[in-house]
């Protein structure tokens, strides 16, 4: 397996092709026939020919090279976003630059102005660091996904009907009184949906509801704390069964752990649905019923959106969308132990 | 923030200073005070000048890529792992291109074939796909964290002093019987070495000990319908003071929910020790106590090693190491809800 540096003339001698024929291999191999192509492909292997794309790259400008920033992978949902974005090289070949936004803009566009040096062809952003006003501003193919996007092409989980579903069905299991426990969330992040979906909901079915939101603060246990009050706070509300629709699967199982070491089972006026369907809604200790973001169909439309993109930039004469492309995924309901089982 | 092409003889007009001072600054800085180095940067920026790093790594060797295989990052250690090496930009300014292995060979080889053809200066490797021979055979610098690495430099916990830890522990809580809960793991993967901690400190300090291995299957659900068994087996036991040490904290956090959906509580004759210090360890529904992998420390360490390497690389007649460096971290032992309090 020692790799040598192996030359056209090498391979062109090896297979007694010219070394036109090579040069075309490697530039247009459409030009040539299937037959030749597997010769040469197969020659090189033979030889140990070892390519160097970077000189490639320079000479067409594709690079194959997509940016990835996210904000972290610590949380579950960005994660399994990452990970179904890699999945695709098997499909589309393309190579990931991943990095990790943090919330320091100086860093992000630091970084942001290195991969454009690399030639990258696109980028997708799940930060909230930058604007789409200045991603819109590089002038290459760009998606977002659930975040912030007016400039720019994104995909989105369809929040507002996400909160549609999880407060029907807490109605349908006759909760007479409708919890929302969420953080300050602004109203231009799409997640806020969730708040207007429960909230609709409730006033349409005249169900009593209050909303719930707090600074849950920096860390896990900071989150603990504050679900463990407002724990406190529902449980002087007495014993009618009370429905309460969390922003995510974390809070949700925080509350659980709560009530199940006081009471030591589920007790019958609480009913719980969270949302992001992550592992923690499984490994709960009663299973989480919770709204499934479908994060491979997102994943895919992510890609569609941005090759579009990508295809389009490598035409002679590209011609750039007239307006951003916004899609919405909808979310799918994932009944498990925390509701009464009920069709929907 | 338009970008046009901005030319080595813009950037001189501009500053007032030669052409081959401009190329100096790109291609030997050092050759320049500090004044006149700050000079062109700053007129870099005015001029929106945009660097074409590609045309450098071709001319100089140094892509500043390294390539990342990980199996997946569905796990949360491997997300984490990921996380830390890709929070080293800041400091090293490498940039990494990430590959998500999943255990198909093929695909694994030729995407490391073309991480090659791209010029990266190093790889790290977390999946377990490639023999550590193979990698040695690619002649890049490499470092391997937590799987086999007899041919690479490698980094690895202690695992055996992890299963001395918990194991210790139980026996400190006057565990009268000790139980050890594990898949199928090879003796030649680094994690077996907490089977043999778990064994040689029970024999040491003569407390009766059963080892539980299983075929857990591919899912969350076939795990827990397995736990569930050993669980019942268990039961069975009577009730003498069980001391479980549990290979990871998922199954830990499967046991411990069939304990309190049976007795509401986790009663005194059972305590529980994990491995990983996952999150799921602080968000079970009695936190559990654990032995904690150093992620950040084991990402320094192999940062050190593959630097080491690509230093090397980068000197008029590298020297490759003669043998490959391996570094053990010692794991923590964290102690919550799921053992007595005790001062080890």
């Amino acid at each position: 397996m020692s790799r040598k540096k192996v030359t056209f003339a090498d391979i062109a001698e090896y297979t007694n092709f010219s070394k036109t024929t090579i040069s075309r291999y490697f530039n247009n191999p459409d030009s040539l026939t299937i037959e030749n192509q597997e010769k040469i492909a197969q020659a090189l292997d033979e030889l140990g020919y070892q390519e160097n794309k970077l000189a490639r790259v320079l000479a067409n400008g594709k690079s194959e090279f997509v940016g990835i920033i996210v904000p972290n992978i610590y949380l579950h949902y960005y994660a399994e976003m990452l990970n179904q974005i890699l999945s695709t090289y098997g499909e589309h070949n393309y190579k990931f630059l991943v990095f990790i936004g943090d919330n320091d803009k100086k860093i992000e566009q630091t970084y942001i102005n290195e991969l454009l040096a690399y030639k990258i062809e696109g980028l997708i952003v799940l930060s909230h660091t930058t604007t789409s006003e200045e991603l819109a501003s590089y002038q290459i193919p760009v998606v977002t996904i659930e975040r912030e996007s007016a400039h720019v092409c994104s995909v989105c989980t369809d929040n507002y009907l996400g909160g549609v579903q999880a407060t029907s069905l807490l109605i349908k299991n006759n909760c007479s009184r409708l919890i929302h426990i969420n953080s300050n969330t602004p109203e231009y992040v799409p997640a806020y949906g969730r708040i207007r979906g429960f909230e609709d909901t409730c006033k349409t079915s005249n169900v009593p509801y209050e909303i719930i939101t707090a600074d849950f603060g920096p860390t896990y246990d900071s989150t603990v704390e504050h679900i463990g009050r407002i724990f406190n706070r529902i449980e002087q509300m007495g014993d009618e069964k009370k429905g309460i629709f969390f922003a995510n699967d974390t809070y949700t199982n925080i509350f659980l752990n709560f009530i199940i070491r006081k009471y030591g089972s589920l007790p019958p006026h609480y009913r719980l649905v969270g949302f992001d369907n992550s592992p923690i809604a499984s490994e709960a200790v009663f299973p989480i019923t919770t709204i499934g973001q479908q994060i491979e169909t997102m994943v895919r439309n992510a890609m569609e959106l941005l090759i579009l993109q990508m295809n389009e930039m490598k035409k002679r004469v590209p011609k750039p969308l007239s307006a951003p492309i916004h899609r919405q995924v909808a979310p799918v309901l994932i009944q498990r132990d925390t509701t009464d089982p009920c069709t929907m």
